[in-house]
């Protein structure tokens, strides 16, 4: 059996996550892509940064804005390995990302499917297209490992 | 009659607001308090520093977790002129803020007492005591005033 080939900017925000867990992050990543070129890439560093905001996905808006100069990221792509929080939920919108894709699913803090939902409040003024599920079992199992060589 | 005097960081909070909005930006200011001292200021700058992350809340959360060192903010207070972002919400909640306190509500853009209502979600693993109101004639003002001038 061959397997589907994950999508390369997934392979990429994987690896990234993997990095941010030898670091002793909470390990996700994400990567910005813009017709078809990557952009900006962040994995998380709250710790290490002393940043409390620092999740990969704002890592990764924060760069792209910086890189492109702008404050909004029309036609932009954010490929990150969990669902996103409300913080970052909410950085998705105001940055006007296009489209999402994320890895696997966060009941316990995700806000896209779970929770606030924050792309289907009435108040939301822009609502990427969402795509999730690919790469879900490797960037689970990355998080599993993580948490269990805490405890 | 002798009107009722605004706390100091709502007052500082304000004139952060001021500021923004001469610069361009949309009015918002916030001030972190620890222990009666002022930790961290920020005020809304994602034009100038094309960051769609820069509200007020995360410039001056990001400022008091770089000045004390620490990811969490545990013991601060947060003032802020206007309701909190799903964003920003998620932030405060991530920083452990103790007590938010804003002056105006926001009912277009509002994820405290509106929206996404952030706190009350049972995913939320940190609420901050919330108290609002002080000063909102004062930054709703300068914010109706600032829209006037765009149109």
């Amino acid at each position: 059996m061959t397997r589907w080939p994950l999508p390369d900017p997934m392979r990429k925000a994987l690896a990234l996550a993997q990095e941010a867990g030898t670091a002793g992050e909470v390990p996700i990543g994400a990567v910005i892509v813009r017709a078809g070129e990557v952009v900006a890439t962040g994995h998380n560093t709250p710790r290490t940064d002393h940043d409390p905001t620092a999740h990969a996905e704002i890592m990764a808006i924060r760069g792209a804005a910086k890189a492109l100069g702008q404050e909004r990221l029309e036609g932009c792509e954010l490929w990150v390995t969990l669902e996103p929080c409300t913080m970052c939920a909410g950085a998705i919108s105001h940055a006007r990302i296009a489209k999402l894709y994320y890895a696997a699913s966060d009941p316990k803090g995700g806000a896209v499917e779970h929770g606030a939902k924050v792309f289907e409040q009435p108040q939301c003024l822009h609502k990427p297209e969402v795509y999730s599920g690919m790469g879900q079992a490797e960037a689970a199992e990355m998080l599993r490992a993580f948490f269990r060589s805490k405890r």
